[in-house]
């Protein structure tokens, strides 16, 4: 496994999250050595929230930690998180593993079962063999964690380990924000999954929690695509350790958090960011910005269906700039669009204006633009106020090659 | 460029339709020699019904069609098609460029250039050059429609020509019906477009037409996908020549139309059809059934996102039964499904029943059904009474070279 051309030069430096325990092993459902479970402890008082995959199909974790955190109001005590088997399609069979393996997890850290989260990311329709969890969980250590050896123990087809932090301000107090993350397909050969975990040492309710992590989530996770494709076990957690005494906030909206929500943004942007650079067989990363829509939700619907275009994803991959397929795409999105006011542009060269060809259109200059690793997409579609800008890369044999070539 | 593997056997049989004369020419659009004009005339009489791109950047062909279709109510003399320029993304030059084709290719008809209809494919954003039409015009004689050459004109990348027909009765007349098409991705390197022209020597009113074709249409074009990219200038026009004395029929749901409407539903089933055997790169012919859904129209779109969900055409190309892949796919169609009731077949072979995976499950035998070149998945997704079928094919390294590597 060679790593991405998109990767980050290096792990980055992050700051230490007091409260975070974290021990990792390995439960055999690789064959290859590898560790496949990571188990994070935190203290008394810690507090979490979750955003989850809209998949219908769903998860025996994903349903497992909506419903302890509804339950628990957001009380957390432990993570479980294993990767080689998504537990997901597995019916009551898969949800009795995943209540039996975090059974055994709480024994270990002598915690409340019911305050315990799992996460897992790997085969479809396979239900969790709970007896490899429960034998490997005599042998691992806790510790406080360390960042790069527990992004490691979550990746599945990842080419490298991904992470992210941040330090900010509640009121007076210093605070830290730090995450993990893995995923490069939506979901990846046969494996599911976006997994992400971030932690602050803050006190901070659950409820305020779930708001800012909401709100991040969409501009962040919400906002990369690789191929589509949704997975049953997608998860974003969000873990405040209550180490740091810090101001009581009661609303997310209480000014004293916004530095706070500013931070978490870029955390999880920097993530989700990552998840993209790691995309399956990706050469380009590339940003497309739409403007001019009725509203955000409209630019986002125009944004998304440009970014999964098979035709502009090839031609990126194929350095064509080829704007007529993102207009062609543009199109096809069933969004209100003014038609004469329409305009495309790579970087600070426009392709297209007006609804048509713009007049400065420079062939060479565009096809040299296209060599570039980083990609900047401009798009118009109207006079309205909507705008939005997502993430993604483009599709390259070697997708066809990963995804196709899996089991054979 | 080597003829698709599931190209049929041979060119069918067509029945003639009186009343249809083509000419075939060479405006020059492509460098290299081949025909790329298609003008045809009608008798006096005639009438037409068309569907056009749901895309709302649209094109200056398909507005002229619908213009001329509404304010001539259906009557036509006439269609010019040419290749190799799609005449869309071209504001109001590419309008004019269109009416000026259409105003020399009347002369020629001694038509009322207001009965004209246009048709263009290929390049997006480029103005139509009209007098490369003009000057090919004088060249090009009127014949009796030679369906192979006619359809063989109208291609850009498809590997074959495509074309069907079927004979009926309306009351106690007998009538023809045949037709062309072309199309291999939804749209081609750079180039647009699904085009299909349907002929019958019937004596048939445009309302009749009209409500005849949209019902066809939506179990035939409007049921195929090769890669989601609807184009911008997708048209499907019928024409009835009104040359074999038929009842005088005022409502498609006439009983003595009944056969006349099967009939047309076999002709753009067997087209579009074809359009999926010539889609890029491909290697697997793929009919998904979906069953259960809580409507027709649910059904089609879980139908769709499993059919444009990248990770399940790889895993066909790659001859992985992949059904988990399946199960992600319909699960983020954000339609209303029953999870426990998720079921999936491959041909007759259980891979999935009652959401989990299925006890009779044989991986052997489903690996070898992956082989065959034809796959039949039936998916079933709850209790309701919504079906939908829907037809695509695999997605290979070949298309990402076709549609990667066109400029390069």
């Amino acid at each position: 496994m060679t790593v991405s051309p998109l990767a980050p030069a290096q792990f980055p430096d992050l700051p230490a999250v007091a409260g975070v325990e974290a021990a990792i092993g390995r439960a055999g459902f690789y064959k290859h050595e590898r560790p496949d479970l990571l188990l994070l402890r935190f203290p008394e008082g810690a507090r979490a929230a979750g955003v989850f995959t809209t998949n219908a199909v769903g998860s025996a974790p994903t349903d497992q930690c909506q419903h302890a955190l509804a339950a628990g109001n957001g009380a957390v005590r432990g993570l479980l998180v294993n990767a080689g088997c998504a537990n997901a399609f597995t019916g009551p069979p898969g949800d009795a593993a995943c209540q039996r393996s975090l059974l055994a997890a709480a024994r270990k850290l002598d915690a409340d079962p019911a305050l315990m989260l799992a996460a897992s990311t790997g085969v479809i329709g396979v239900v969790l063999d709970d007896a490899k969890i429960a034998a490997a969980l005599p042998a691992m250590q806790l510790a406080p964690i360390q960042w790069r050896a527990a992004a490691e123990a979550i990746m599945t087809t990842d080419t490298f380990a991904k992470a992210a932090g941040a330090t900010c301000v509640i009121g007076d107090a210093a605070v830290s924000i730090a995450g993990i993350a893995k995923g490069s397909g939506m979901i990846a050969p046969n494996m599911a999954t976006m997994l992400a975990f971030v932690f602050t040492d803050a006190a901070l309710p659950a409820s305020v929690l779930k708001a800012s992590l909401s709100e991040a989530n969409e501009d962040s996770f919400n906002a990369i695509t690789v191929d589509g494709d949704r997975s049953t076990n997608d998860c974003v957690l969000l873990v405040a350790t209550a180490q740091t005494p810090t101001p009581a906030i009661g609303a997310a909206d209480d000014p004293r958090l916004a530095a706070f929500r500013d931070a978490l943004k870029r955390v999880l942007a920097n993530l989700a960011i990552q998840i993209v650079r790691d995309g399956e067989g990706a050469t380009k990363f590339v940003a497309v910005r739409v403007d001019g829509a009725v509203s955000d939700k409209s630019a986002k619907t125009i944004a998304r269906t440009i970014c999964e275009s098979p035709l502009v994803k090839t031609a990126i991959a194929g350095e064509d700039a080829n704007w007529g397929r993102i207009v062609a795409a543009l199109g096809r999105a069933d969004e209100p669009i003014v038609r004469a006011r329409i305009a495309v542009r790579f970087g600070a060269l426009w392709a297209a204006k007006n609804g048509m060809v713009a007049p400065e259109y420079d062939e060479a200059a565009m096809s040299a633009y296209m060599k570039r690793a980083e990609l900047d997409i401009g798009v118009t579609v109207g006079d309205g106020p909507g705008s939005a800008l997502m993430y993604t890369c483009d599709l390259t044999k070697r997708y066809v090659e990963i995804n196709g070539d899996y089991r054979s």
